[in-house]
This record gives C-alpha cells, structure tokens and sequence, in this order.
C-alpha cells in the first residue's frame, strides 16, 4: 500500500514495522484457540502523536485498528486482524507524575503494572489492583480490560481507581475524559465507559489513577479442604459474616497437583480444595479476622488451618499461587498442549453449587477441568486442559468450556469476571446481554467508531 | 392533547395527572435561579409498565419526558420543561431484596436513601453514600446524579456501589445493564454510563446496590482555625500523610455564624474555620488517626483541637454539619431570599489557593459567600447569598456563582462535584469539556435518545 509511506513520513523514526517477521510475531495474545488474521503492519507508538497520526490515517483509508500493549490479555483482544494496522503502545511507558498529596499519579499506557507498583512503594503509595500478569501486564492493557486480580476482594478492580484518561478516538481526535479530582460528575462517565471497552471505541494514551496509601503487611492463613463444596461453603459463610479479607483465594486438587509438580511450594499433596486468605487489618485486627476464619473453616469440614504472620510464608503461599498460570501451562504442554482457561463470576452464595455442578461437567467430558479463582469475589477459573493435537478432545474441550459459561449464566453471574471478551468469548456476550444492552452497545458503537475500524470482530 | 386519554387507560388508575395546580407543584426541584417550563402532565408511576407505557407514548408522539424522583436536587436537573412528560417515579418505593449472604439489594427508584439505610442496619449491613439530602433523597435520584456526601472521603460515591440497573429507554425498551457479581467484564460498563447520566439517557426503574458490613462507630474531633487557609493546609497535610478518615468536613466562619443563629449546637461564636474530622478505623486506630490530625491542625495553626468517642459529641457535631443547608435558608430569607449553592472540587492540595482567591471573589462583589464542603475530598460549596429582590445583586450574584466554577477549574478542578449539571451549570459544562468529549457526548446521547425527548435543554 503506497501510502504506508506518508504514514511511516509522520512517524517516529522507526515506528513502522513492514517485517513480515516482526508484524507476525505481533499477531497473538496469551488466548489459545482464538484465531489471529494477517496485519498490514505494525506501528511501534513511541509519542502521543504517533497515535493520532495512526488513527487519522487508519480514518482517511478505512483500515481497522487493532491495539496492543505488553499482549499479554487471555481473550484474544488483542490478536490481529486482516488488513490491520497493529498499533502497539507498550512503548508508552512513561510515568509522567506521581502526586503524593492528592494521591494521584498519571501515566503512560505502557508502564508495566509491577513497575509503577514499584515507584508507588518509593513514595508511600499504592496502586492496589494486581492481576495475575502484574508482572507483564501493561496500566493501558489493564484499563482496557478493567483488570482485575486477587486484592479485588477488599481493594476493587482498575475502574475503581481510573479517574481521568487520555483517549485518541477512531478518527484521530485527542480528548481527556474524566478528571483528576476524588469527585466529579460533570456530563456522562465517559472514562468509565472506555474502561474495559477492549480498545473498541479508541486508543487510551495517558491514564490518571487514584491511589492509596501504602497498603499495611498481611496476615496469612490457608485451610485445607476435603472437597471443593466444603470450600464454597466456608467461603459463603465467613464473607456473610462481614469479613474484610484482603484476600481470599481458591485452589482445587488438580491444581494443587499442577503446581506440586511444578515446584515446591509446600502445598498438600492430596486435598480437595485449599483456601488462601490474608487481613491487612490494622493492629490486633488482622488475626482476630483469621480466627474467624479458622473457625468457619473448621465448622465447615476443614481438616488443617495454620495461619502465620511471617512475612516468609505469606510470600510462600502467595507465589504458589502466582504459579498457578504456569504450572497449568507445563501440565498442559505436557499431555498435547490444550488449555482453555474460563473465567466466570457467580454470588459467592452460589459457590458451593458451582462446584457441585463444575463436577459433573468434569464428568462428563473426556478432558481435566483444574480450577483456581478468586473465592471471595466469586470469581472463579476453571481451566480446561486436553491433548490439543487430538480433534475430538478439542471438540470436547470446547464444548466444556462453553458448558462452563452456561452454569455461571445460569448461577446469575457472568462468561468473565476480569479477562474481558475479546475474541474468545464474542458468541457469548450476545447471551449475556438481553436485547436491548445488546442494541446499546451497537449504537454506542457505531456512535463512537462510525466506520467499525476499531478492534472489529472482537467483543461486540 | 386528544391521546392522552389513551395514555391514561395504560397507566395505573390515577396515575396520569392534568390538573394544573398539582401538576404546576410539579415543576421546580430545590434549585434556585433555574427556570422551570410548562409541563403538559403529571405521571406519578406506579408500576415498571407505567414507565415503558409513558416512554412508549413519549417516543410515538415525540413529547419530552422528563423524570423525577423526591426533587430535591440543587441543579434543576428535575424541573419541568415546556409540553413535557413529567414522569415522576418517587411512588415506586419497594425495597425488592435484601441479600445479607452476598451483601448487595435490590431496590426500586424511589427508595429514599434514610429509609433504605435503616432497613439494611436491621441486618447488619450498610450503603454508606449520604448526600445532605440522606432523609429525603431517592435512591433512584442519587444513581442519576451519582450523588455523594460526607462520607465519600473514605467510601466513595455512589457509582461506587452501583452493580446493575434496571432501565427504560427513550422507545420503552426495558433492559438490564451491568450484573449482581462483585465483578464482571462482559461488555461496555453502561451501569456506569448511566449512573450521573441526569436522566438525559433513559429512566431508572431498579437498582442493585453493593453493601458493606455496617460501619463502625466513629471516633469524632473538631480544629478550630484562625481563617480558612489554615484549614486548607491542615487538610492537605493530613491527607498527604496517608491518613484515612471516614469524615472530613469543613466550615468556615460565615456558616458558622449562619449555624449559631439557627440553633444551639455549640459551634465556636468567632472562629474563622472548622474542620470535622471521624475516624472509624477499629479499635485504637481510630484514636491514633485523630491524635495525628490534632497534632497536624496545631502544627497548621488551629487554635483548639477538640476529640471525643462519645456517640452524643458525634451525633451534635454531625448535627450541626447537616444544619448547613437550613440554616443558609434561613438567613437568606431574612436578606431577600437569593442564595446560589456552588459544588466545584479542587484537588486537595489546592485548598489553600481555593480559600485565598474565594476571599478575593467574595471581597470583589456585595454579596456574601459562605462556604461549607467535603474537604476531604477537595468538594466545596461556596454559596452567594444576597437579597434576590434587587436586581444589582442578583446580577453580582451571578458573576460571584460563575467566578467560583471558574476558579474550580483553573486549579485542575471540576464545576460539579456531586450536585450535577442540569439547568443551572449547562453553560458551564461546555467550558469543562474539550471538543472531543463535547462530541462524544452529543454523539453517545444521539445514539440512545434519537429524538432528544429525554430531559432536553439540561446537561448537555
């Protein structure tokens, strides 16, 4: 395409990628069995103006847009489509202020979320939410996924602490949506709504968050279960209680036996089902809530609670369950290759039927379902794994995956809780949404982004 | 209007309303200075089908609607407009569910928020967003306008506790936005858009709430100050310093004066600002964050720093907080009855500079400004009171209310932060917006309200 000259003419030095090589290696997320199409080219943003001169052009010749930052998403959002421009911003990493006064800060859409965690902690603040790729995963990325993680249970996700961001819109229009202030509600809630749009209505460019003080050291307690039912039901009960952990998370067997494999974390070698908790509750307050923990967890069939305020074994157990994505990875390599990683949120009262119904569909199939989640949102990851190379375990594979999302609909929760939908889960939405959500979201659309150019074929 | 008879048939028995004197009742909300058109009837809904019935009508005969709830909004967000629909929806007053298990409600608009916070406490539970209006604001009204309060500080707003609407759009659609689960990606966040969305985008006719376990009882202190800067500095120091208090609010000594002459509620006679600091943090942590203000106010200058756990202080204290608005009213009746109510929010460490030109403003015009707010949060509410029966002062008036937006938004801040938009600031909000997001506004309401029969001429 002879333009691609002008373009490449208005960028910075460098920026377009024609590389056949280098556009493919660009065309994938983390997602499997999503399909990726063949880019145009690939646009390595390094200025706020690269975008806009990307968008402009993407606007003057109607060719869709596809944006990506460290690509590091589940749900194939970020993959490739024919005849894309492949803008990639995770080269916007930038932070461009940290206010210790007002607790703000603003950055960069490239700013890896484990970096900016880093400056924070130099200046007494925290930016609290910590998805499982905290170490990879971009704040750009992050916002537009409305990520999520395992602080959620107490701190929220990325839209509780998004307060102002700088947008580039379909046709290359720059606009600041939202406002640095603690409160504001001046016109519609547009940052809101560009937070988890999964780059379908523009491209965020600059991002200003809230903070909060540096949060306080955890005390840690695992309980260990027979049967993942026993799990649910403590789960249920302690956060009915009104408990305030800053963590709650879930393991069941098959993944304890992934990561038992993986490396040594000091995890049981023939549970049902594990619990991971942690209080950040000032003083005395933190124990006093695992008390009521280890309590619940004992009414309810745990065989073993040990709790710990050792700043050794909470980063123990915290790292086991960080390993839980490559550990699965490893199992799954190891018998062909197949993962299909789901991502569904259900009331936590209805945990324990979602185990005892998560079961049967294990059953059912010829395929291993390992589940690990975040217990105290509901927010639960039953991974599927299989021999990838063998057509009918694929077919099945799939078949309990989309199973999987049926029981979260049909429990009143929802086909993701933090991985967005992306590719993966595009037939889904349309059964989540009634009719007239669904229309919203088109008119929205096409309101935004009259031309479809941006991110087309995903989500919506 | 021959058709309307026909409305009426659809409608729940004397729901459709045309007698002039109740309707005329109808027109105004609390704001002052906004006028307030001819309605052409009154709907006092009572049922959902009521509300897809009117919308139906509104769209089949292209007739404006505009929707209110207990119409105790300060913008005229509320107030009638020529030939429209009034759709008042404070009759729909059902508390549908209460669900302890997963700490949410579900709640029909007209709710008044006192009402639903003391059915919740019944159950240990809490929705803690109070707007000054807490006794006689709905729900309903409080999603419109994202409403705040005093608490908002350390438990944000009320899109913070927003999960799912029920909504009728402009064509009598009934659909469902956002979901019951602590979190959930699937699709743009449109509870979101919705939530401060004025009543410009559809009406409200069910909201599910997300609770937290009731609060606990707070620990209450009081910083008299020499002038209001030092107030400012104390609380950009106190805040700054990580401190997380569940109150922070401000008076200076015009209020003051205005409180004294209301009632008894031990305010000092001559001070020249007041800061109400609350801390609910448990057990001796409470005490701790209200030592560190004490000692952060003297260092800052305050001439005493009073703190109390006595529940009777706090009651007192907050008593007097609350009794700004009537107090205001009574002292602007007694001078001619104008009183102009600003909301701007400034980032904290800001307030200093917020307190010295507002003296400046007030000094430059023969009103009076007296200015009460949430300092915590940097939400302040100069208000200019004057004799509304001279026109000279009304006119000062005026150019005081714009100078003080003005200055909110020279020092990074916001026109609104939790009053709205409505009549009184739609001028104003095409200052606060670039033109990408002016667009995308008109863009996104187009979209959903094609007609523009949804509360024309407010907000946007």
């Amino acid at each position: 395409m002879a333009e691609l000259a002008d373009l490449a003419a208005q960028l910075s030095p460098g920026a377009l990628v024609t590389d056949r090589d280098v556009v493919d290696g660009y065309r994938f997320d983390r997602a499997l069995f999503c399909p990726a199409g063949e880019a145009l080219v690939l646009i390595r943003a390094r200025t706020v103006d690269d975008v806009v001169a990307v968008m402009r052009f993407a606007t003057a010749h109607r060719i869709p847009v596809v944006t990506q930052g460290a690509r590091t998403g589940l749900s194939g959002g970020a993959n490739a489509v024919d005849g894309a421009l492949l803008l990639n911003v995770a080269g916007l990493t930038e932070i461009l202020e940290i206010d210790p006064v007002n607790q703000v800060c603003r950055v960069q859409p490239g700013v890896i979320n484990a970096d900016l965690k880093q400056a924070l902690a130099a200046e007494g603040l925290a930016y609290p939410p910590d998805p499982g790729s905290v170490a990879i995963s971009t704040i750009g990325g992050n916002v537009a996924t409305n990520a999520g993680g395992m602080c959620c249970v107490k701190y929220g996700v990325t839209k509780d602490y998004v307060r102002a961001l700088t947008v580039v819109l379909a046709d290359g229009t720059l606009t600041r949506l939202g406002r640095e202030t603690a409160k504001g509600v001046a016109g519609l809630d547009l940052a809101a709504l560009f937070t988890g749009s999964e780059g379908s209505l523009g491209v965020i460019v600059e991002i200003t968050l809230g903070l909060t003080p540096a949060l306080p050291a955890p005390v840690t307690g695992v309980g260990i279960f027979p049967d993942t039912e026993a799990a649910g039901a403590t789960v249920s009960a302690f956060m009915a209680a009104g408990a305030a952990p800053s963590m709650l998370e879930f393991l069941d067997g098959a993944t304890m036996a992934m990561i038992n494999a993986y490396g040594d974390f000091g995890l049981p070698a023939d549970a049902g089902a594990l619990l991971l908790v942690q209080s950040d509750a000032p003083g005395d307050d933190g124990a006093a809530e695992l008390a009521r923990f280890a309590e619940t967890a004992t009414a309810h069939g745990a065989t073993e609670v040990v709790v710990s305020d050792d700043p050794a074994d909470s980063d123990l157990l915290v790292a086991a369950r960080r390993a839980v994505a490559p550990a699965m990875e490893q199992y799954a390599t190891g018998i062909g290759g197949g993962e299909l990683i789901d991502d569904v949120c259900v009331p936590r009262s209805r945990l324990g039927e979602f185990f005892r119904r998560l079961r049967l569909i294990d059953e059912k199939y010829d395929v291993e379902v390992a589940t690990a989640g975040h217990a105290g949102d509901g927010n639960m990851h039953p991974s599927v794994v299989f021999d990838a190379r063998d057509e009918a375990m694929v077919a099945q594979a799939q078949a309990a995956f989309a199973e999987i999302m049926e029981l979260g609909l049909d429990l009143g929760g929802t086909i993701t809780g933090e991985h967005g939908v992306g590719y993966l889960k595009r037939e889904w939405l349309g059964r989540e949404l009634d009719a007239g959500a669904a229309r919203m979201h088109r008119a929205i659309k096409d309101a935004l982004d009259p031309q479809g150019i941006l991110n087309p074929g995903k989500m919506l």
